[in-house]
């Protein structure tokens, strides 16, 4: 028997109805621009998506200022984080941790060395200049994923240009996964997608997931000057890898011009509000720059505890480097974050009363 | 500059109003039970899709009469096949030809020694026991279309009976593509689903794509009872492959009680009035089981002269063993297979007049 239908078992809260903080997306929700135009699909998605996604290339294009040549569309930046892997089979790679569990996946299937720079907990997560004597000509690629998920730091743009510049030297493929790059209000300072696009070392790999809250239709992209990088990428999985969902959601969304705005709008005041609140609880709040907040607590049960009181974090015992006495949480809209706060009072009030 | 836009940009048909009769799709279109849910996707698809596909794939449970366990779903059935391939790596494999060149495509990416085992033009392209001496212990795989694209054929029960059989026997891993296979009315007399489920030399691979005209969603599934081949293809590649725009749509489709039954009507009256259409000319029309037909022509220029009068039809060069003396069209609806002929007449009346 098939068991009873909700439109909320086909998404990854399959039948749960917790106040999610434990991914970080935009608490903005898919833009109206999308959802104004889904109807369309009925007229468009009965046959193949475009497998160039050149409209899509050339709207991005024309944001990012890189030629559409130098741009791969995929479905969602996993798909093309594992093409990459794939396509180049590295044997030495340097993964920049605590980070996105997703690179060590990938590279471990193609039986790559990975050497893990952690930054450190006494620095707030900072990465120093102390990389660049980890960046060795006996390595094929390095992941950087700046701002840091889940430390939300950013790299400091004069460090960022030293690591491209060894990475270039020693003839390393630079990874820099972007995909919370646009929660700052002024990304455009430290992005490094244009110089991507002017290198056979770097590749930018971003998408419309957290930034756009598009997470359902699967949409990523990456750029580089490399197009012999990005052909074989091409050719290591399928043709038709981005729906025409995902193509029109992209699309759409980069027309939006007020969505961004709403976001940097929400975000600095939330992340601002919800940082002051947390601090008043015994725990250590990380900086971040981005939608989300990293926590260190002494109490390992902390998430169970939230759990049962409706409240879902990120466990961070899967990033390398990290435990169960981290968590992370998204910032979400001011009465989501009013509620995470309400129910941290109730639980360590018990506490203290015990 | 971005170029102008228009929905149809973002499909495989960018720009161009030929009359495609080139990809084999159902003509019907999608159906109007997916439509009709298509808004809903602006209330989940802001968050990440259930990785495992658990409510579609109780759905393909019920339908098939195999355990959830049994079913991986993919982002179209080309997903499923290079993960395959990746997660099995064969050495040697066996691609019964001509068929779909995409097995050839991730066979090679892998360093696989492909034998091309040809079906005959004399016999029709139908599948006979010689193939049975091809099954060789020294492959790892063999790829099997049924009914095969792009000649329309079915293979006798009894003989795919023997084939999985002496498959079994050699530790060959049988892949058969069942794509085309619901556009028969009596496919639950074909079809080796429920065969596969129990197997560990076996696997179906399907898709959402053709029988209910799917194709800008990219929904495929396959079935095993090699749970362990499907975890490794589960390893082989992101976790969130499956859109939730795929999901609702194949959830949708698969609650359809009349969509396939309208494909039959049309299918089996329309593929019989093309056939015999076609045979007016001077070309050779194969058989076919499918909603597309196979001829071979003399004239190398058919395709060309239907494409300057409008006409798309697919161009067989690169199927393994056809060349350009081969065409292969779909069968469309009743005032599209009319223009097709029309458009014929207009070609041959101008040679005969020449």
């Amino acid at each position: 028997m098939i068991p009873t239908f909700s439109w909320q078992s086909i998404t990854e809260n399959t039948g749960d109805n917790h106040l999610d903080f434990s991914v970080n997306i935009n608490p903005l929700g898919i833009p109206d621009s999308v959802k104004a135009q889904l109807a369309n699909l009925a007229d468009i998605a009965g046959v193949y998506p475009d497998p160039n996604c050149n409209y899509l290339s050339s709207c991005l294009s024309e944001k990012y200022h890189v030629s559409p040549n130098h741009i791969l569309c995929g479905n969602g930046a996993d798909d093309l984080l594992y093409r990459l892997v794939f396509a180049t089979n590295p044997k030495h790679a340097i993964v920049v941790e605590p980070t996105f569990e997703e690179y060590n996946r990938a590279l471990e299937l193609v039986g790559c060395e990975i050497h893990h720079y952690t930054v450190r907990e006494e620095n707030h997560f900072l990465l120093d200049k102390e990389v660049l004597s980890a960046i060795k000509a006996d390595s094929d690629m390095m992941f950087l994923c700046n701002p840091n998920n889940p430390t939300g730091q950013l790299v400091n743009p004069l460090l960022l240009q030293e690591i491209i510049e060894r990475c270039q030297d020693n003839h390393i493929l630079l990874v820099v996964d972007e995909c919370f790059m646009e929660f700052l209000p002024s990304w455009k300072e430290y992005t490094v997608k244009e110089i991507a696009a002017l290198s056979k070392n770097l590749i930018v790999i971003d998408a419309f997931t957290k930034t756009y809250s598009l997470a359902g239709f699967r949409l990523g992209f990456c750029i580089s000057g490399n197009t012999n990088l990005l052909s074989g990428m091409r050719l290591y999985g399928q043709d038709f890898a981005v729906s025409t969902p995902a193509q029109l959601a992209g699309i759409c969304a980069l027309m939006d011009r007020s969505y961004m705005q709403g976001t940097y709008h929400i975000l600095s005041s939330e992340r601002k509000w919800l940082l002051s609140e947390l601090q008043k609880f015994p725990l250590k709040v990380y900086p971040s720059q981005s939608n989300f907040l990293l926590f260190q607590t002494a109490d390992k049960h902390i998430r169970q505890k939230l759990f049962e009181k409706g409240i879902k974090v990120r466990d961070c015992s899967r990033f390398y480097g990290l435990g169960p006495e981290y968590c992370r949480i998204a910032v979400r809209t001011h009465n989501e974050n009013i509620a995470l706060i309400k129910i941290l009072k109730q639980i360590y009030a018990n506490e203290v009363g015990t």
